[in-house]
């Protein structure tokens, strides 16, 4: 999909460099590769497709700067990776599945992911001398007994039951990657991503986002899991990618890591408030019971990513969710290509 | 090193049926070797000779249903171990180094042998039809802040910090465990290790026991970390053995880790006025800082382990510490063939 020619005026613009984003063709990822590609960086986009969306790279790939790479971070890294290794300035580690009902599926698959394609993934920075940053996940906290959750804070996890593949994959992957930044194999950066939202989610993925809406929209009934007083603090997904890009170049040794996300903390009943507000739907509620570990709150306290980034969400609810509303609706509508960042940005 | 007609008789006997144990040139490996052999199992025993001492092999070495295959679980199973698969009827794995001065040189490693190497022998086990039983540990609590620690506890642990790599390691490995067990892929026990000692320490693992003992029976100065007012609880090596095969061979669906050790809490002063009494040494204490993330107290509640496997450690404190300091009197001596098993048996 690239000429020769502009890859070579652009990476030389970059020293050469070229950034890997792993999980790129996934929900967040999609839009961090289409924000990297603005800014001007050279992306290399690694994806096993086991829950991203091939659409979600629809505008991205007649990108001159843009490319696709189609593997698995668990098994060796494909060659087209592995032998430009020293080219690489910047890695991103997204790959993993999010949602509960996906990342449940397989869960040895899941673990390994974690540990194994951060392993992988780390030996490609320590060979290319690149920075790497690693995706983790309010999920850490487990079902918090502070509130709101502070970077310090151990969690309240639950290593035997049927999340712990994905919460505790995400420890071990911090514990690893800490390693490599202590030991001075990396430089290394680590987010604590909380509840995101916006285009590109998948409407199967048992979110509680997509949930609501897809059901709003369809008429279908909608679930609320538990009586609904469970809170979430939802960010929208360009604040979320802003976050990102700016923790990968922010300074200091790395070795804390830090919260992102939208400290606009609600209850489930009230999202569904501002659903059915925005939708006009009228569809009945069916409640079910919570999952087993389900967490009761989750609220990010962001007072590290202000101080070290100078970050915080900018999006308004009320935005962020129309935006999400419309491309869902076109999404769901069958319709063809959607804008690659919506409206609210 | 094994006769095929001796052993064609013996796993006859045993419908054919191997024993697999991971780890079973260490420490707590080789009593638990010698203790299957004792009970007429057909012991294959694997070990990379990380933190191993092949002497701790010797006296097994010659038995005719005992071998020993070297190999590391991070990498796949060697051929004379898959290729049988089928023939295992038990897979234990207790390997990954245990002391933090072992496990933290190569924290990447301990992480791939806690995951991957679990992750191996499951399938192994699975393959097989065989049941697996992981040895997790006490650190899967952290530095805890129930006391005493029962199972249900969810830990107070630092997935960001130096000993991370085994703590966080353990709590993957467990995930991944339970998650066989749920799936019905493998019959399944984890039992949490609480600090054990006895022969076959190894003296420079960096373990309080084998500190504290070796330095007075060598006249050195006696380091103590911290004010020694920190607790511990001490098992011996004989009552692990008996609680890990009660374990394995226990009914119930194996969902549940137990807590495996001896209630008995004593702070490492105490401890240390056991071992001079024993020693008859006087050399001088010396104090160093405490290491970082330092448990203060542990203390397994086993109720779980009495009710279920009606077990409970039977060795008392004075009888196996005197065992232990006359075979580290034996060893640091440099003299040859110790017993097996020392006198608290």
């Amino acid at each position: 999909m690239n000429k020769k020619g502009e890859r070579m005026t652009h990476t030389t613009r970059l020293n050469g460099k070229l950034t890997l984003v792993a999980g790129g063709a996934g929900f967040i990822g999609s839009h961090l590769c289409a924000a990297l590609l603005a800014k001007g960086d050279h992306v290399v986009c690694l994806d096993n497709l086991q829950t991203a969306r091939p659409s979600n790279l629809r505008e991205l790939e007649s990108h001159p700067n843009f490319e696709f790479v189609e593997a698995d971070i668990t098994g060796p890294l494909p060659a087209s990776v592995a032998d430009r290794a020293h080219r690489f300035g910047r890695v991103y580690n997204l790959a993993c599945a999010a949602s509960p009902p996906q990342y449940q599926a397989d869960p040895e698959h899941t673990m390994l992911t974690c540990v194994v394609g951060t392993s992988h993934l780390l030996r490609l920075a320590e060979q290319a001398g690149a920075r790497f940053l690693l995706t983790s996940t309010s999920e850490v906290y487990g079902d918090p007994e502070m509130h709101p959750q502070q970077e310090g804070y151990r969690g309240f996890v639950n290593c035997t039951g049927p999340r712990a593949c994905y919460d505790e994959g995400k420890r071990a992957a911090e514990a690893l990657t800490f390693d490599y930044g202590r030991m001075g194999r990396a430089e290394v950066r680590v987010a604590r991503i909380f509840n995101t939202y916006g285009p590109h989610m998948n409407p199967d993925d048992g979110r509680v986002v997509s949930n609501l809406v897809c059901q709003a929209l369809s008429g279908d009934p909608i679930t609320i899991y538990g009586d609904g007083s469970q809170t979430r603090s939802f960010c929208y997904v360009s604040d979320m990618v802003a976050g990102l890009m700016a923790l990968m170049e922010s300074g200091g040794d790395g070795l804390q890591p830090v919260n992102l996300g939208n400290p606009n903390e609600m209850t489930v009943n009230e999202l569904l408030g501002h659903v059915l507000a925005l939708t006009g739907s009228t569809a009945a509620v069916e409640h079910r019971p919570l999952p087993i570990d389900d967490p009761r709150r989750r609220r990010p306290d962001i007072d590290r990513a202000k101080a070290l980034l100078d970050w915080e969400p900018r999006v308004p609810l009320a935005e962020g969710l129309a935006a999400t509303c419309a491309w869902f609706a076109e999404e769901l509508g069958g319709a063809g290509g959607q804008p690659m960042v919506a409206a609210a940005e």
